[in-house]
Parts: structure tokens; C-alpha cells; sequence
């Protein structure tokens, strides 16, 4: 048992869910746990408390108010945040549930959201059902919490587009494309958070609505954006799979539409070029798809970059009256 | 007149709204206009038309869209975005409105707002009147559009809390702490957008209700967030004056908070105190306020940093039962 020769320094891996099999078989092997072993468990413990504690008062904690709070916990403080993150990362894997059922909450916040979806809420003092409808926010919008799990939803959307963004989501806002294309608008603001991600893979699941990914032809938006709505973040493995959009397609901006589309471009930079080879070569959400192979591929050849808003070259709304609805037409086609 | 040394390239200064005032001056005392100067009238002229059919047709361009909206200007094209924001901020400048009112709209969004507040803004497609009530959010959050010119408002808020953190705002939301306190919560997400500065500054001067910043006590949340929150962004000194909340004070988490409140601490790291120390030298803002000269000396006396997270090590709601009820007995304490 090779784990036994940590065992004087904490062995815990990241977010292994391991703590306390582990335990067991050197209680078992050894007749006693080792000293070394002592704070690790009471702060495990300190935490599975705390978190019944959120859970029986229906509050919330973010990772970074948790070990703010553990400094009241004696020895079993944690000196530095990545102490706490690990402890309850491990609890969650180990419980075989997300973070936010725990009560943990993330720091950073979700999505903006406009279109046909009625969100189902309760009044946080009350208790009281609310209906919020996405379609009443004009301008503005709906912003997704940090946990998600208690929503529930209505919708006869017949997709998600998902942004990357706000400038391209704002266009789409003003001329209710929603209206048009009976549709949900998110806008994703970079890399999807996981509230984000969870609130699109509930209605993914849930309401059967087909998500399509519509991010900048570079990279960044490809195998940053794209991909870490569709398989998740590596950080959290354990737990990712519900952090994800697997039913996600990508509707666009595609190395392909530079070409189609005549579309201005700005030169990619060595290191965007490398990384594109390193994905093509090493990344796994790649490698399982010759779709993105190809499409890397073509992405190289050219040498070329091209953002959402140089749809804005064929006239301001082109992305409306053309690019979006002549994709549409062939869903099919969409990448993988 | 020094400015006719620069006749043969670009001079336009950074937003200086001089460009036409100053042709004027060139023409006259030399009866034409210099070869040099043509592109850059064609582009300003070619960015105003552009603006105009904004208007006309009651649409919008993000910046990085009036670039590429540019490529079909033959040889009045922009070829880097720095040249057509330059041009933008001179119209600007020159026309004394700002650039939303132009039709161009920032990329990034505003802040996420709950609580006492109904906001009046139109469907964007039919006009109609749409109240949207940020009491009715549950969990999630009113998120504020990039363009917050034509919202009205009603409410009978007391104060409005400028929140650095989303975890913290999400803790806020979380205990209905509006209700309670009969307030609007906003979650700036960092140094606040233009958006949410306009329209923190609409809800001051229209409302006339207080706006308090609650950020980390830190140089970030000081002489970041929230002094851009109070005096605007350095960037666009022109038209500063809209996009920033003059009578805004300062509510926490400020030095004497980590005394008074045995906060737990971090150090501050030595290019932090350089930079609290050349603030207290040579920013304005700070030079302007002997209570911020003040707080500032302390924090660096301390050579530390609290978070508003921090607080939670009194217990996860000591910032709602104690902190800011405290706090808020006092608001002739705030600082300016």
C-alpha cells in the first residue's frame, strides 16, 4: 500500500474522494491512525460540520468565507485558502456531490441570460414561487446566480445560443433576436463560469433544448471557450461531469467561415499557433474528434484569426439576417 | 500656433475634441488644408455619418464593430482599432455627448443589481413600456445593459451598497439584506464599467440617493475600484465627468475596520505599500483628502490587507446582524 508512506504529510490528493477509505485501511493495516494524520481529519470533520451547519440554516458560503471561518476552528485553522479549497473538494468527491449542494458557493458569477425562458425562483426570505421571465428584461437581463440548483424552468425555445461576447449578446438583445429565432441568448463573458455551465447543462438535460457554442475563430474561443462548456474544466474532474454541456455543438465562428464568409482577420501569434499544435496533438476533446482536427487544422494553415464582430464587416446586423439563420438551416453540419 | 508643427501626421490628441476647431485655425492662416490631415477628416466625417445611422435606425456598435463596419470605407479604412477609438473619443469630445449616445456601446457589461429599485426600459422591439422590478430576482440579479442612457427609475431605497465582491453580494442576496435595510445592492465584479458607473451616477443625481462602496481593504478595492467608482477612469478624462459617482463615500472595509474589527489579515506586499505610498504622493484624489492621506498611512503602518470575506470569521452573517448596521449608524464616519 503505497499511500501508507505519506503518511506523516498530508496526503491527500486533489479531490481525491479518498480521505476516508484510506483511513480505514490504515487503521486496519496499522492498528492506530498516525499522528501526522490528526489535523487533516479534524478539519475534514470541521467542515462536514460546517457544511450541515449552511445546509440546516439554508445559508450559503463561498470557498473563500469558509476558511475565513475556520480561523475561529483552534489547530484545526487552515493557514492558507488552497488548504480549505483541497479539504472540501475531497468532501464533495468523496459525498459524490456538487459543492453548491454543500452549500459552498462559487466566488464569480454566471451568465446573462434574455429570451424564451421563464426562470422558476423562490422569494430567499419567503419562500415565496417567483416567475421570471426572460423576456421582460429590454435591454437588460436576467444574471444567473451562483448556485443553481434550485431553479427550475419553462421554455419552448428550440436552442441556446450561448456568446462569447457581451458586445455580439447586446446586438442580439437589441433586435430581440430571441423574438426571431425563438431562441435563449446567454452570454457566456469569456469562459464560462460553473454556475453558468451547470444552469446551461440543467436545460440541456431537463428541457431537451440543443446549446450551440458561438465564440470568436481563434484558439482562445475554440479550446478555452468551447471546450470548457462542452467537457468541462480539468481542475475539478471528479465532479466535472456535471459541469458541462456534452450535447453542446459549435455553431461558429468556424476557421471554415474566414474562407465562406470573406471575413477580415488579423494574423495569429506564434504562441497561438503552437498552442493549436499542442491541442491537435495532445488534447484529448480533440483528438476523439476529426471534425476538430480538420478544423485545427485549417486553422493553421491559414495563419489567421477572426472575431464574432467581423461579421460586422457585411453590414452591422449580417450576423441577423444572414449568418446566424444560414447556419441554422443545417445544424448537421455544426461541430462536434 | 504650435499645432500647425504637426501638420504632415496624425496630431489629434487622445479625445482632445479639438480636430475641427483646429482645421479651422489651419485653413485660416494658411488657406488650405495640408495633404496629411485628409484621411483623418474622411475617417471622423465617414465615423459620424456612421453615428448618424445609428441613430437613424435606433441601433448600436460595440467599438471593435465600428472598426470592421470601417473596412468597407475604402481608403478612409482603420487599420488598428486604436485609430477608430481615437477618432470615436474626438467626436465625442467634440459634440459634448457621450459615446452611447452616439450608438456606440461598451464591449463589456455593467454590474448585477437586487433590491429596491424598478427599472423602466423598453421591449426593443415593440417599444413598449417594460417595469422591471429587481425585487422579483430571487437568487439570481438584474443585470444592467452596456447602454443605461434611456432607463428611468422609481424607489424609495435609502442608500444604495457598491459591492466589490460577488460572493459577498451573493451573501447580501442570499438574507434579503434590501429588505432589511431598505436598500439597492449592486455587485460592481471588480473596478466597475462604465455602464455601472453611469448608472450608479443616474440613481445619485436623478434619485438622490447615497452610494456607499464596501470593498476589500486593500489598494485594489481602494484606489482601484473605488476610486473609479467616485472620480471615473483616467482614460477618458473628457467625458469623465458622467461616468463616475462624485458624492459617493466609502463605507469599508477601511484600515481602522482590521483594529476595530480584529480582522484576520494578510501582508501587504511591498509593491502594494509602494503603491499605496505613491498614491499618497502624487494621486490627485487621494491629495485631495486628508482622511484618505490618513487611512492610507495606517494601512501602511500596518503592512496589511482584510478582505470583506474577512469578516466572516466573526461569524458568516457578523456583516449583516453587526458590521454594516454599525456601520450605517454612522455615515458622517464614511470616508469622502
Amino acid at each position: 500500500m503505497s499511500e501508507l508512506a505519506f503518511e506523516s504529510r498530508i496526503p491527500i490528493g486533489r479531490a481525491s474522494g479518498q480521505l476516508l477509505p484510506l483511513l480505514l485501511r490504515i487503521q486496519e493495516s496499522k492498528g492506530f491512525i498516525p499522528q501526522g494524520w490528526i489535523p487533516l481529519i479534524a478539519q475534514t470533520l470541521k467542515m462536514m460540520s460546517f457544511s450541515k451547519e449552511l445546509i440546516g440554516t439554508d445559508d450559503i458560503a463561498t470557498k473563500r468565507e469558509a476558511y475565513y471561518v475556520s480561523k475561529n476552528w483552534g489547530d484545526a485553522r487552515f493557514n492558507e485558502q488552497p488548504e480549505s479549497d483541497m479539504v472540501m473538494d475531497d468532501i464533495e468527491a468523496m459525498l459524490m456531490v456538487n459543492r453548491e449542494q454543500l452549500g459552498f458557493i462559487p466566488e464569480e458569477k454566471g451568465g446573462d441570460v434574455s429570451g424564451k425562458l421563464i426562470v422558476i425562483d423562490e422569494d430567499t426570505e419567503t419562500g415565496k414561487e417567483l416567475k421570471i421571465d426572460c423576456t421582460k428584461f429590454g435591454s437588460g437581463a436576467y444574471s444567473v446566480p451562483s448556485s443553481v440548483e434550485h431553479l427550475q424552468f419553462e421554455t419552448d425555445a428550440e436552442f441556446i445560443l450561448a456568446i462569447e461576447t457581451a458586445g455580439m449578446y447586446q446586438r442580439l438583445v437589441k433586435h430581440a433576436y430571441w423574438k426571431k429565432a425563438k431562441c435563449i441568448l446567454v452570454s457566456l463573458g469569456g469562459v464560462p463560469t460553473r454556475a453558468c455551465r451547470r444552469f446551461l447543462r440543467r436545460l440541456s438535460d431537463e428541457k431537451k433544448i440543443p446549446v450551440y457554442g458561438f465564440t470568436d475563430c481563434d484558439p482562445y474561443g475554440i479550446a478555452n471557450i468551447y471546450r470548457t462548456l462542452k467537457v468541462g474544466s480539468g481542475n475539478s474532474a471528479h465532479i466535472n461531469k456535471y459541469f458541462c454541456v456534452p450535447k453542446a455543438k459549435f455553431l461558429g465562428v468556424t476557421p471554415q467561415d474566414i474562407i465562406d464568409y470573406k471575413l477580415p482577420t488579423h494574423p495569429l501569434k506564434d504562441i497561438d499557433i503552437k498552442r493549436t499544435q499542442d491541442a491537435f496533438k495532445n488534447d484529448p476533446f480533440i483528438k476523439h474528434y476529426p471534425e476538430w482536427q480538420k478544423a485545427l487544422k485549417l486553422l493553421i494553415t491559414l495563419k489567421k484569426r477572426a472575431e464574432q464582430q467581423a461579421l460586422a464587416a457585411s453590414g452591422l446586423n449580417f450576423v441577423i439576417t444572414h449568418y446566424l439563420p444560414e447556419k441554422l438551416e443545417h445544424p448537421e453540419k455544426f461541430l462536434p
